[in-house]
C-alpha cells in the first residue's frame, strides 16, 4: 500500500509530519513526498522537507494527503498541481486533507456536494467550491476524510489506520508514539478559548490566509 | 532568540516537528535543524528532514532541542555529537529532549543528579546515565525539560513557550494549530493501553531500542 503526501511551498510541516508519522508505521505501507521537484521544500515555519519525488514520477496512489498552508489557497492558480491531485485521486481509496489542505481539494473540484472540514479559521470558505463545512476533527464522506486544524492530521491518520489494519493495530500505534496528549491549556478550539484569544488569532490568520 | 534542534540518522520526525511548529511561532524566534553535515537527513519514518548548518555552524542557542530515535542510543558512540550538545548546553537558557532524546542528552553526561522522562518503554534506562526516571508527560528540573514519547514533545513545547512569551501567547499558538486533541482509541499510555497492546509494542521496542 502506497501513501503519496503532497509537498509545496510553505507547507504547514505538522500537518504533514503528524499523519506521515502514523501512516508510515503500518506494516506494508510505502511513503512518499511528492513536489513539483523532487528535493528541498521549505514549509512554513522554515524547517525544510524534502520530496522524494516529482509530480511525474508519481501516477497513483492509495492514500492520498494534502496538507494545508497559511497560503493553500495560492494553489488554486497552480493548474498542475490540481492537475495531479485530480489524477491521484481517481486511483486513491483514500483522499485526504490536515488543514487548510481541504481548500486545495476543493480548488481541484473534489469536494463538490461533500461534507468537509478544515482549520477553524477558514471553514466557512469550504462553501465557495460546494462543500458543506462541518465542525468537527475529522469529517468522512465516502472516501474523503478531511481533518481539522494542523495538529488533527494526528488523529484523522489513526482514525486512518484503524480503517486499514483494524483497531488493534492503531492502537499499538498509539501506544508507541505515546498519544496520550496533556495540553497544558484547553485552548486548542475557538469553542474552548478565551473570546480575547480567539479574536487574536482570528486577525492574524486573516491577514494570512490569502482571500478565497 | 534561538532554538537549534539536533537533526541526525534515523531521528524521529514527529518529536521534532511537534516542538519546531509550536516554538517557531514565537515572535522573535528563529529556529535551526543541525546536524554533522549541512543536508538531507532521513528520519526513522523514511521522511527526508533537511539540516540548515552543520555543528560547527551553531556554537549557541537559546533552546536545545534534542529528539529522540529507536537507535538514540547509539549516538553514545558519536562523540562529535555529544560534544556539541555539551558546548550548546553551557549556552543555553533551556536544554530539552524528545522521546529518547532523553538517553542522548544522559550520554552527554547533562542529567547526573536530575529528574527526567523519556519514551515509557526506555523510562528505566536514564538511571544509567544518573538521572531520576519520571513517568510524567513533561519533566522540568531547573533548566532541563524532558518530555515523554513522540507526540508529548507538542506539549513540552507548549509549556515552554509559555514560559518564553507569557501563557496567552502560548494559548494561542495551541488555537492557532488547533490543538484540541481527540484520539479515536484511549491508548496512549502504559496505564491506559489494554495489556496485550503494552505487551505487543514492548516487544518490538525491545528488538528496536539498543541496549543502553
Amino acid at each position: 500500500m502506497r501513501t503519496a503526501f503532497l509537498l509545496y511551498d510553505k507547507v504547514t510541516a505538522l500537518d504533514l509530519v503528524g499523519p506521515y508519522e502514523v501512516l508510515s508505521r503500518l506494516p506494508g505501507m510505502t511513503t512518499l513526498c511528492v513536489a513539483r521537484q523532487r528535493g528541498p521544500v521549505s514549509s512554513g515555519s522554515g524547517l525544510q522537507l524534502y520530496a522524494d519525488c516529482s509530480l511525474e514520477d508519481v501516477n497513483s496512489a492509495d492514500i492520498l494527503v494534502v496538507p494545508g498552508a497559511a497560503t493553500a489557497t495560492a494553489l488554486r492558480d497552480a493548474p498542475e498541481l490540481l492537475e495531479w491531485i485530480q489524477k491521484i485521486d481517481r486511483s486513491t481509496c483514500w483522499t485526504t486533507s490536515v488543514c487548510t489542505g481541504s481548500l486545495i481539494l476543493g480548488a481541484a473540484g473534489l469536494l463538490k456536494g461533500k461534507k468537509a472540514t478544515s482549520h477553524w479559521a477558514v471553514l466557512e470558505r469550504l462553501a465557495h467550491w460546494g462543500a458543506t463545512p462541518v465542525h468537527c476533527r475529522v469529517v468522512e464522506d465516502g472516501k474523503l476524510i478531511t481533518a481539522a486544524g494542523v495538529s488533527a492530521g494526528i488523529d484523522m491518520a489513526l482514525i486512518l489506520a484503524a480503517k486499514i489494519a483494524g483497531n488493534a493495530a492503531a492502537r499499538e500505534i498509539q501506544l508507541t508514539i505515546e498519544y496520550d496528549p496533556q495540553p497544558p491549556f484547553d485552548s486548542g478550539s475557538p469553542n474552548k478559548a478565551a473570546p480575547e484569544t480567539v479574536q487574536s488569532v482570528k486577525a492574524r490568520t486573516a491577514q494570512r490566509f490569502e482571500p478565497a
